[in-house]
């Protein structure tokens, strides 16, 4: 494509793809192995599955200082360093001995959610019956399915009951979705940045993301390797998701207008800062993150409707014996954004569940949980300290 | 692609994608020919170019009642409807006799931008060197060039000075471009959903829309034909253009979670209303306008900056000489955001122009000038009538 396509050219280094499909497996990731069926929410079957998790701190003697942790589309269940694995996790100043979620006193588990590609069985893991990656063969995955065999984990683990729940992002719905369905099993709820249902204009995001993957000639139906992978469409896919994960305010402040050196500058791009920001951060994802699990999980929360067949969060989640809830939102959040926040904490004092809201004036957008750890971590502290 | 891939099938008739090359001439359509050299802004020439363009209402004999309206990226000159052209125009409710813009009383003249592919020359024009479209041999296009350029038509029509200039959108950075260039040849400015630069959430946008479009493989460096055509790229592109024209709260209301039934449902997506929406969108559009042409005025966009090398707004604008001026803008457009029409209002506040400000509640985002006319249809009308 010459002067004007991708592969974007570095100013001095090559440009090295550097794909990362085999699991991330440390001394600190814990498997389970269910050999047992597990029955999709959308009918479909697994005749088995695997579940990568850590876990941080002591489970106490009677099992009642646990605390789960749902992650958003992309992270597997590295969200802190121990001393097993000291390579800082996608949550660390969040997690850990004195922390805001403080592992001495709190037993963490954090679980790759299913129909991920990071220990977890997902479209990327090896079908037993055809020696081959599931790909597009893989049964349609729901949020509800990433809640269900979450509690696989916690069986396994002797954990009857949750001290707390926590879940930002698509680990929101998947919090909601685990007290739909086990609605007396936790005591504390954080939700952060979640949605109790997809509405269109994250559908429209995530709809265009998935048709850059699967128009990616290199897609082939579900049939690339390492010489074919969809570059491209992961690319375009991780850039939109860069552009909804974040501000017009933050990049106004951050970017302005400045010109970008990292790259060569092609015909039609590559001359701002903002543009250098994103093809590095689509650069950072797209050989570590395998684009069927991708496309799966973006469609699992497209189709996440909490309320669906009741008239309203209430209804749908009649039942649920939360003793507090804490719900924070981001004002420039445009893919989760604040009404929804507003909605679920709602719905949470109706069920008597006493939430706080917190309206986080952030510019970091819906990544704010991820980046902004001056405004969360003090509420998250807060809250994990005033739970008894 | 089998069944999780454009192109989307209709449910019953097929789908039958529709390129309209051919410059839409009607008898409406008046053609500048200009035979001389343009040099353009960024230091390209051209030997010669065309520019169409449309008229309705009378020229008073003193060549005092002309009002100029540049264009948004996409629309031709075609603005209105009249005896030679009845087809409804693409601002049909504003312009006309007894209208907001009343041709009773005005002179309009609309021009299709240079570099579009509406009877202007541009990128799919034919390069007389060659016999071919010049394609990516085009020079490099800047808004300032469009501005320029529609100087060549006002002089031919004997306009030394415009009663008003109106620009919405592009066509807003179009006319502060001209201003710039023209400062004391224009009385009353109407600005709408506008800016004095490319912000880099914009920026972004615009780019990532580029970037699919090149990196469709139909793309071909610009070597594609109707059989080759980038229909993908160009479909991705239109589909992140809505995103960034309309506004959540509208589709919200809008679609909801709403299921579609127009095309057959594919593996990932065309479940939802918003799909199918954002994809017949999408078809009315890519067959429509030419690639090439689509990323030079978006690039073109990404370029301007009014205030490149001056300290503000006031100092680029010195010596313009407004009368009045009215700035629209909407609270819930994302891509010429409101805070830019502010800057835009206080900049011409500066110069003496008293501007209005006027920030219109639409949910209906940077497109609302085109739809949402209850809102402004009166405010221009107002406007219009307002000034001597």
């Amino acid at each position: 494509m010459g002067d004007f396509a991708p592969p974007f050219r570095y100013n001095g280094t090559p440009y090295l793809p550097d794909i990362v499909q085999t699991p991330p497996m440390t001394p600190a990731t814990l498997k389970l192995e269910h050999t047992g069926e597990f029955i999709m929410h959308r009918g479909g079957r697994l005749p088995g599955l695997q579940l990568a998790f850590e876990t941080w701190g002591e489970l106490d003697s009677s099992a009642s200082n646990a605390v789960l942790l749902f992650t958003g589309l992309s992270p597997g269940a590295h969200a802190a360093s121990s001393e097993l694995d000291p390579k800082p996790g996608w949550w660390e100043p969040v997690i850990g001995p004195g922390k805001a979620v403080d592992t001495r006193r709190f037993f963490v588990v954090c679980i790759n959610s299913l129909g991920s590609c990071k220990g977890s069985t997902g479209p990327a893991s090896i079908n037993a019956a055809t020696g081959r990656p599931w790909r597009l063969d893989f049964p349609e995955l729901s949020i509800e399915d990433i809640a269900a065999a979450a509690q696989l984990v916690l069986d396994a683990l002797g954990i009857s009951r949750l001290k707390a729940l926590i879940g930002p992002s698509m680990g929101g719905m998947t919090a909601l979705a685990y007290l739909h369905r086990f609605p007396d099993r936790v005591d504390h709820l954080l939700s952060i940045s979640s949605a109790p249902a997809a509405e269109p204009f994250s559908i429209a995001i995530r709809s265009l993301q998935r048709e850059a993957i699967v128009t990616d000639p290199n897609f082939n139906h579900g049939q690339y390797d390492d010489e074919h992978w969809p570059w491209n469409g992961m690319r375009l896919a991780r850039k939109l998701g860069m552009i909804s994960y974040r501000s017009a305010g933050e990049w106004r402040e951050r970017f302005g207008r400045d010109h970008q050196q990292r790259y060569e500058p092609t015909a039609f791009g590559m001359n701002f800062q903002i543009e250098s920001y994103l093809e590095a951060a689509a650069e950072k994802f797209i050989g570590q993150f395998d684009p069927t699990c991708y496309i799966y999980l973006s469609r699992a929360m497209d189709w996440f409707d909490l309320c669906h067949g009741c008239p309203g969060f209430y209804q749908a989640m009649s039942g649920v014996k939360l003793k507090t809830a804490c719900v924070i939102g981001v004002d420039s959040d445009i893919l989760f954004p604040l009404h929804q926040q507003r909605e679920i904490a709602e719905g949470l004092e109706r069920l008597g569940a006493c939430p706080q809201f917190h309206a986080l004036p952030s510019t970091q957008g819906h990544d704010a949980f991820l980046v902004d750890y001056d405004r969360f971590t003090p509420v998250i502290a807060d809250y994990f300290l005033s739970i008894d």
